[in-house]
């Protein structure tokens, strides 16, 4: 399995974030990267850096005014007298509203919590991390069964035109729209234990790309006001998105069951290839988890995703700094590689790779 | 002229605020009351204490999710384990999204920024400042020519459902509407220097309140994303909404000229009422300033406006901790005391109190 990862995502390495009420230490930090490689090594994996994504790639999926508030942001920021790290303060909530000029402003505007915090490297970190699932997508159309994006920052918090949620570019939604671009229909899995607010918002009203996303129920766990069963998309995309939200406690053995389910929706789509928006939050032992998935639950993961037999997109989403991280990573890719290893030896259905988007 | 103040309002004292990226201690602290108040004891002017805001008063404004959020939302906070105060930091912002059960997602919906940490008392203290307002209403409907409510916290950045700017329930909006439900037509002039955006919400599809705004431009100034010139009300309400943003820097001769224009738009409207929301940190030494107006400027803004022969209710919006915010109300309450003298003595035209909205 390729896999990708440069060292230029650890540029960004944000101080603190805005959690009930209190600044606290981030978790999506830089050493997360670490720990996620040392495992992807571990696994004797090849690690290549890919190109940062090109403004033409990011404009697949987000809007001009954000790419250039990510770009200057900082600096305007520093101009206004900001702190270390452009994090917002006031936003334009529900009410009509203008664009405005001035940068808290239009940090408010771009970002939907405090949970981002932008720092003077970070959109470039940001660019670094997009590459990688551009990178993985890529490989994917070009024939590879799989491919492992190691991306951070995350992205699956990220709107068109928002970050959230620790993320700044949606590398889950790049990957996709690229797969697009190169005539396969993917469909997206996301198992994060956080709901994938920003990739539903993004293909929410669009028939091409299937959004199925299992995480911890939202009406009592971030992000709040997304992943309800009851969003199903709208206009030509209703039914082409499918939440399912579990109760937080949720035990592995009904985390599988939910995971067939999901695949069940996923099959009835007939994608060409698979895009996974891969959570390692789930575990039990996260610190911001809200379900019991255990360490050789992931291989069981990884595997049971392999064995549904699509080409796969592996994109790195959450998971956070515990003893068990790394494992945890290990232990999905194992069981994902396994399971690809009997499929090769022919006792799952042939990849459907090359079949285009219309045919 | 009669002036309504509960020392119940002092209970809502918020220890901070996040500015640009950084915790900041409020200048929204109960001590600006006892500086206002001290200023209307120097003036000799009878303080009353009025009844709290009932229920039933704030449902005229505000949605009743949020008023609830305002009773439960400190004790629920606490039983999330969030810190002292109610601090929001994750918002629905422009995307479809579902009302919260949890906490931490309901501050977030209730709250547009982080300059309103709701307390353990703080709704009370609110209900109280609310309170001010309906009694200066209930003071001018009942036939006096004017009566000062000293409002804080404040109320013009409150929306029906929302919290922002330091402000929980909209005292102004809520001024407003009491006279309506007298028969009374009212109209809103906002000399705050922040556009008084809750209140243009409020009111924006309306045609029963016209509501004018002098305010620091938005594009470069909090609320950034409300308060632009090409807002003009929806609806029936087109043409109901007046906005005259002045450029930072602006001097006390040119905000005057503003200030002229605008009492040429409430005239045209021909109300029964003036409802001001009384912002004193349109002067030049507010921490929180954009403007030039001086101590005596405040006497001659009002001046003008009693001048300008309506009756009405002074709503305390802003001023903040200076060594001349005391001053500043002082002048501006005498100069409008003074133009009121000159106006019984026959010199101004009869005021129009008693005329129904509909005749």
């Amino acid at each position: 399995m390729q896999v990708f990862y440069s060292d230029t995502q650890a540029l960004h390495d944000p101080r603190f974030f805005l959690v009930r009420g209190r600044s606290e230490a981030s978790p999506e930090r830089a050493e997360r990267a670490n720990v996620l490689r040392a495992a992807v090594q571990r696994l004797g994996l090849e690690v290549r850096a890919p190109e940062p994504a090109s403004p033409a790639d990011l404009l697949t999926v987000h809007r001009e005014d954000y790419l250039t508030f990510l770009e200057t942001g900082w600096a305007d920021w520093q101009r206004a007298g900001g702190g270390a790290e452009v994090v917002a303060n006031v936003h334009p909530s529900r009410a009509p509203a203008s664009y405005p000029r001035g940068i808290v402003g239009r940090a408010g505007w771009h970002m939907a919590d405090t949970a981002c915090p932008l720092g003077e490297h970070s959109f470039e970190a940001a660019r670094a991390s997009a590459g990688c699932a551009l990178g993985a997508a890529d490989a994917v159309a070009g024939g590879a069964d799989c491919a492992y994006a190691l991306c951070r920052p995350p992205g699956h918090h990220a709107f068109a035109d928002m970050a959230g949620g620790f993320c700044f570019l949606n590398n889950t939604a790049l990957a996709a729209q690229a797969l697009l671009g190169r005539g396969l229909r993917p469909a997206i899995l996301d198992i994060d234990v956080h709901h994938g607010n920003g990739t539903q918002a993004i293909f929410y009203d669009c028939v091409d790309v299937l959004h199925v996303s299992l995480h911890a129920d939202p009406a009592a766990f971030y992000p709040w006001f997304w992943g309800y069963a009851h969003e199903r998309g709208s206009g030509v995309g209703e039914g082409w998105t499918r939440n399912l939200p579990l109760s937080l406690g949720t035990d592995e053995h009904a985390y599988l069951e939910a995971l067939e389910e999901a695949l069940g929706t996923v099959a009835r789509a007939a994608p060409d290839v698979l895009v996974v928006a891969l959570g390692l939050d789930t575990h039990e032992a996260d610190p911001l988890a809200a379900f019991r998935v255990t360490t050789e639950g992931f291989a069981r993961i990884g595997a049971r995703i392999r064995a549904a037999g699509w080409p796969t997109v592996l994109v790195q989403e959450g998971g956070y700094p515990s003893p068990h991280l790394g494992d945890n990573l290990e232990r999905f890719l194992d069981g994902f590689d396994t399971a690809g290893q009997k499929k090769r030896a022919g006792r799952l259905p042939a990849r459907s790779v090359g079949r285009s988007l219309w045919s």
